[in-house]
């Protein structure tokens, strides 16, 4: 019944471009309206590059839509984190025990081109640039454009409207000030910001530094990243308190004093980056912010998707993948068949939330993790021990990493709820020398071991349970 | 250094009077603009009687300002929930085992009053009605009203705003709409809302139901709740799905079918009130949201307190007291010598936010034991075992709930942390069958298992701080 039907998708991000794309794989007649430029078009060759981890979530849609393989030589595989202290000492520690599971770096600026292509290649989806959505009227399904170009205001309607415009969506805006429903809503920020470096390409085209990892240098306080590009640059990412402590975004104002900061804390990094200090006057200071909402849809009229309807702070590598993952989830709903889009909105909203809301507060712990839970010995040694059990007993056992990476299959909330569990069952019994050093260990032992885990994880489900008196 | 400063106070409802009345004593000179009449000049008697539970927190905020003795005679006290069954059944479930803790009905129209009276009795406070704030400019310190009476708009300003104006908030809509800082921000609302009802005086002017407590008729989809008033009517509340389930605000659309919910779930509080019909479509039916938000203040030129800074749902009875409470606490921090309005909203915010996240949460948890908790078997043990605690050893035991409502010189936070360990330490002792039933107990096996219970107690607390990594 919905064929022919008349979608609009405000934004052509990789959320908009990949749900154009599967919906015009569907057969509706799709528009979709983009703010910025077509960044086809654009020359970036003179801007940062901007990457992002990708993985197994991420996967399974691109599998969707049937672009796996033209994918494929975007990515470059990170096994694990190397972590950087503060003498310039490298250790890498996996992702995981299996040597299957890893993520990728991927470039957003060609993959979002790789997914406009193929979308535009289905007659009945158009693309339109320079189209900045200023409001949507959710009662009639309309929403008010302003042309970049032209200057021009218009009203366009569909039968119904996605927007996959980004944590700061106009539809979102339009839900919160209309007031005509209850909308419940939050923006939370972290006491941190982020700013983009980066290292340039070896003299000879290669890697300065060690390519197929993600790179940290977690010092409690504040944290630098690197993930690597095609092209052999890295892009780096420092995350510091606006703010707080000796240095901050809001007194690094003079060169002496970046190079300073850089050289106490990242020599080996500063090292590598001869163009830090242009790179951190000209590249902006930006606010990390958590998004939720509900309800996402009004009736069946509109619905948002992506960043638009739960915008996450990136220390889960899993801002992307969890986007994707919309487009994958809704794919599923439509596929079973209901009379109407608001029943679908209802379902796809219904089950979807719970795995949103959960990913966001992971990506919120793991900002505590990479910073300072990295060097602290109890955690090495759980990360140790969980390395040993993936590898030793690879069906038995996944880390919580491992089951929000690598297991495209079970929602984000049960990855979260068990994951926490094991983390706390290992890390307690750890605290009460319970578990030997994994190094001591033998085959036996380290099954043993993975039983008591195991008997440990689910009596504190259990309690769990029982303590909020679930049913 | 701050006497003779002008504080501008937007907002005299509860919060709001009572801070004018302390600045005042303090020699503050204060303006107060309240955007409603002055409601001890409105004829009321024909209006709803509206009351508000009284407990620990607000006392002391209420002693602070010297108003014990002229508070008390408003009080009614409740020493425990009435809990009704479907057949008409009453239980006493005392609120706790210490006979001098309880909690209070108060009308809250009385008590505003009583506070505005006192406020304006120093020459120093001024409070004016009918001014509606729109905006507050917080970099310039100042804030636009518009006169209900005459129509004009005109700027207030001021060395110092504090927005006591409500879960609707002018000034934090500003801190939200202006965009000139990092605002975090929450609303969210449940699924439920509420209705005002009524239990008129019996005939004689007595009570038509038992007088002392707070009766429930909890149905797990739905409860309603009485609470006394001084006239011997009460004050009743249906709190209802919106739209979901059989019997919702959505659907209640006839006076046959409200007869037919009541009569079903609600049979012997039908029985007293024969204006239930006329009060079911006479009243509103209102949302029930919490709000959370983060900075309160701008610089040291305006300060979010009571409702504007933390709107939270009614069901631990504590809205009013974390009100006051607010006041105390930034009292507290007035007497430390700060030397600017800054470095106090600082340090007062920093000390109070996490007690008032903490009662915001708690308040959602007790939303769920009144409706159902309340009528689980091992509900009702854990309550009757930590009565008997309470009673028996009245210096070694204090239960979630008298740790929240009696316990004013502990943080809200430390009481969830301590509550929420306890509960579930008895909820899991009782699951695993490790406690017999207190009936059956000697002195000496309830001190026994209150030693169980302290030592599980502690535990659950260790192990969720190793868990947490924390330091």
């Amino acid at each position: 019944m919905h064929k022919q039907q008349n979608i609009l998708i405000i934004g052509a991000g990789l959320c908009g471009s990949l749900l154009a794309l599967r919906l015009g794989q569907r057969g509706y007649n799709v528009t979709v309206m983009e703010m910025r430029p077509d960044l086809r078009k654009v020359d970036i060759s003179a801007g940062r590059s901007i990457n992002l981890a990708f993985s197994d979530r991420g996967i399974k849609a691109i599998k969707l839509v049937g672009l796996e393989e033209l994918v494929k030589p975007l990515c470059i595989p990170m096994n694990g984190r190397m972590l950087h202290d503060l003498e310039g000492n490298t250790m890498l520690a996996p992702y995981s025990g299996r040597e299957h599971e890893y993520i990728n770096s991927i470039s957003r600026g060609q993959l979002n081109a790789l997914l406009l292509d193929e979308a535009e290649k289905h007659e009945n989806v158009k693309i339109h640039f320079n189209q900045k959505c200023k409001s949507v009227d959710f009662e009639n399904t309309t929403a008010l454009f302003k042309d970049y170009i032209t200057s021009a205001e218009f009203v366009e309607d569909a039968d119904a409207i996605f927007a996959t415009d980004g944590a700061g969506s106009a539809m979102r805006q339009s839900y919160y000030l209309g007031k005509k429903f209850l909308f419940s809503f939050s923006q939370n920020y972290l006491t941190h910001g982020y700013k983009e470096l980066s290292i340039l390409p070896a003299e000879n085209g290669g890697y300065k530094t060690y390519k197929n990892a993600l790179h940290i240098w977690g010092r409690e306080a504040f944290m630098l990243i690197a993930l690597p590009n095609l092209d052999g640059s890295f892009t780096v990412t420092l995350f510091l308190s606006f703010d707080e402590g000796e240095y901050n975004f809001n007194n690094l104002t003079t060169k002496e004093r970046v190079l300073e900061f850089f050289s106490k804390n990242f020599k080996d990094a500063l090292e590598l980056m001869p163009n830090l200090v242009d790179d951190f006057f000209e590249n902006p200071t930006s606010p990390l912010g958590t998004v939720k909402c509900s309800p996402w849809h009004y009736k069946g009229n509109t619905l948002l998707m992506g960043d638009a309807a739960h915008a996450i702070v990136p220390f889960y590598g899993q801002g992307m993948n969890a986007s994707f993952e919309d487009v994958t989830e809704f794919d599923k709903v439509l596929d079973q068949g209901h009379p109407d889009w608001e029943t679908i909105f209802e379902v796809y909203e219904k089950s979807r939330k719970k795995d949103t809301d959960a990913i966001a507060d992971l990506a919120i712990d793991n900002f505590h993790e990479m910073k300072g839970h990295v060097n602290h010995a109890n955690f090495r040694e759980k990360r140790s021990l969980e390395m040993a059990f993936e590898k030793t007993f690879p069906n038995d056992y996944s880390s919580k990493y491992s089951l929000v990476t690598f297991n495209e299959n079970i929602g984000y909330r049960e990855a979260m709820l068990r994951g926490r569990a094991q983390d706390k069952a290992i890390l307690n019994m750890l605290a009460d020398g319970d578990i030997s050093s994994v190094n001591d260990m033998t085959n036996e032992t380290l099954k043993n071991t993975l039983e008591k885990v195991k008997t440990a994880t689910e009596a504190i489900l259990e309690d769990d349970q029982i303590a909020g008196l679930k049913k």
